[in-house]
């Protein structure tokens, strides 16, 4: 058995800009405006953009899943074998500290550090749950309907930074890559692995529930 | 006669989604900027990014109407049977109820609360009924040019959040669920009826006017 | 010689509403924020939005023109004969004035007010000789490169609303209709004749070096 | 040997009009907004809107590199003669000290003045060889996957704006004619060679790594 090293860079390569991105502008926002608001739609407006990008430009190669719970369901579906799923899943975590290292590094900072924003709690837990639900059930929706995922991934992602109380993180390997930086974006370590279950159950109640729903009516 | 329960659970669904991603993000931006232009701009952002989400993915399995006014106009163009839009109007109304709740639930607010934004007077009805002529108006014209239905609705309404008095509800199911929020994007119930029925008033306009205008001229 | 109807309908159709959205958006965005860039931001999206959709869906009937210095390039490339032109022009007059006292009647002011903006000097002309350019250079490359029109002369407007320092009317119509609103986004009535003259100038301008700059290289 | 002057010449207005929106709403914005981000949303806007509608419309005519890394690119990809890089280099230089002047008239500003801003350091040379690698990865890799480039690369910089800590310069003829300008988007003109290195150094890293990445496997 062998696995191929293209996808597997690019999915470490992926994973990395969508992580520089997060944390790299919620740095800019943060920086430039006092007003929270305007800062999470700069985030918005750069995560969006650099997704739509990525999954473009890198899904021939890698299938640009940049996320360890979109892995998941693809191992579930037969998409992916489990050696690739264990690569890819070393390669996004890689990537996000790697991601997180070049944000620090561009905006003269320490390269990685403690995150401090405490985010727990049932509605951020809820929050967690539901972004991750509505990333799979969009994922999942878009190759049934042979809709561009690329646009409808950033646009489910924007919408979710606003509708979800958590800014929906939706993706284990971007939280982990958050624990470690201090800024806009940050997450507490230690509030990790709520996140990461919450975001495991919502994606796989999606992988259940949304190919029946989407199954065509025979006529 | 048999209704199937797809397109009915896909309304409820997409219903419930758009209710829970316009009352999120409005409290999202309204606790994140002290400024409501900026609070409005992140609302009509994931408002906007979530219709052509949704409208793409759900449009194949229940036609992707998620509002009253729309499955009117279906039912009076011999789009929709009677009793199939009952169900979507019990669809939409529960959707747009468990919506509310989901926001609320992210949030850790109540899950039901009472409106107390006070919305009403000509130029609020005025508003309404322009909105929903303008919703019908731009589904339709995008059925007869063979646009983008999705990419033109969700553009309509990022507009109609601005050039109108009401930020454009113009749906009754969801006006109604806006009766239960007390947040940002609150409606007192008692000024929903004329919503609704100036709602109703604009789609029936544009049902009637639209179809003339659009016919493309013999050669 | 018949002139039809609904292509002239649809002409003051969608300049009113192309109207209405900019004055309208203007309004609103003015009155939530106390931040001009914000406001411009809603005011640019708005825009943006309702030019897309106006040109997909109305593009078909009439050539989605909503604007004098557009039909004048498609009378002088023989798109439009002159009575088919004069009857454009009245509509996109008549269509722009409906336009504004539709905005003010949703936000319950007086139907039509004095513009009270002083727009004039060398730079706003110069702006508006610019602008006008671009449009017309965006019109006429978008139909040599079949690219999507609607989307770029949406993205050009939203460009130009920032980079001229008019925020670029660029369109007689519509600066008329903007000296009947004391609004945001209103204009002196005697400083419109010279921003009208500057939008013609710039409007010829492209449509004589256009053509000669886009024609391919024969091979 | 012969050069063909219309591609030479649209290298020059293409550049021209993408250094007029860059320099014209970054003093749009900051003359608007007393809030950075705010500003920097309003350039975003326009500067990811313009390079979609330049890209789409003279793409066909000349590539629409508007930038000499691009160009230097082509030139070592084959797709460009030496003598047609050195034309399209001056091209790209005169354009952008003629968009200087452009948007600066439109103000009523001098034409040119001295930029005042200082950008240098290791994590601004970073940020600009991060910025580089990623538009002509975004470039290389949208001609691979034949996607749609001018949205692509739109979607690159608005997000590259935001994820870097130099705003994403990427470009030394628009490094060059920021030089010239005193207003927000200025850069002193001793800090522009060291970020011309860092742009050629992260493009030319791209143009030897991407191709190796994108290589489709051999089924």
């Amino acid at each position: 058995m062998t696995l191929r090293l293209r996808p597997i860079l690019a999915e470490a390569l992926g994973t990395a800009a969508l992580t520089a991105t997060v944390i790299g502008s919620g740095i800019m926002a943060d920086t430039l405006s006092p007003d929270d608001g305007v800062a999470l739609l700069g985030n918005t407006l750069a995560t969006a953009a650099m997704l739509y990008l990525l999954i473009t430009t890198l899904g021939p190669v890698s299938g640009a899943q940049f996320n360890p719970v979109v892995s998941l369901v693809c191992l579930l579906r037969h998409h992916l074998t489990l050696p690739l799923f264990g690569a890819y899943l070393l390669a996004q975590i890689a990537g996000g500290l790697s991601g997180v290292a070049l944000a620090h590094a561009m905006f003269d900072l320490p390269l990685w550090q403690h995150g401090l924003t405490p985010r727990h709690g049932p509605g951020q837990w809820l929050s967690e749950g539901v972004a991750s639900f509505g990333l799979i059930a969009t994922i999942l929706a878009g190759q049934s309907t042979r809709g561009n995922t690329a646009a409808l991934v950033a646009a489910y992602i924007a919408a979710a930074y606003w509708f979800t109380a958590s800014t929906s993180f939706a993706n284990p390997a971007v939280t982990l890559a958050r624990a470690f930086t201090g800024t806009f974006s940050g997450i507490r370590l230690a509030d990790t692995p709520a996140f990461a279950l919450a975001q495991i159950a919502g994606a796989l109640l999606a992988a259940f529930l949304l190919p029946w729903l989407l199954e065509r009516p025979r006529q």
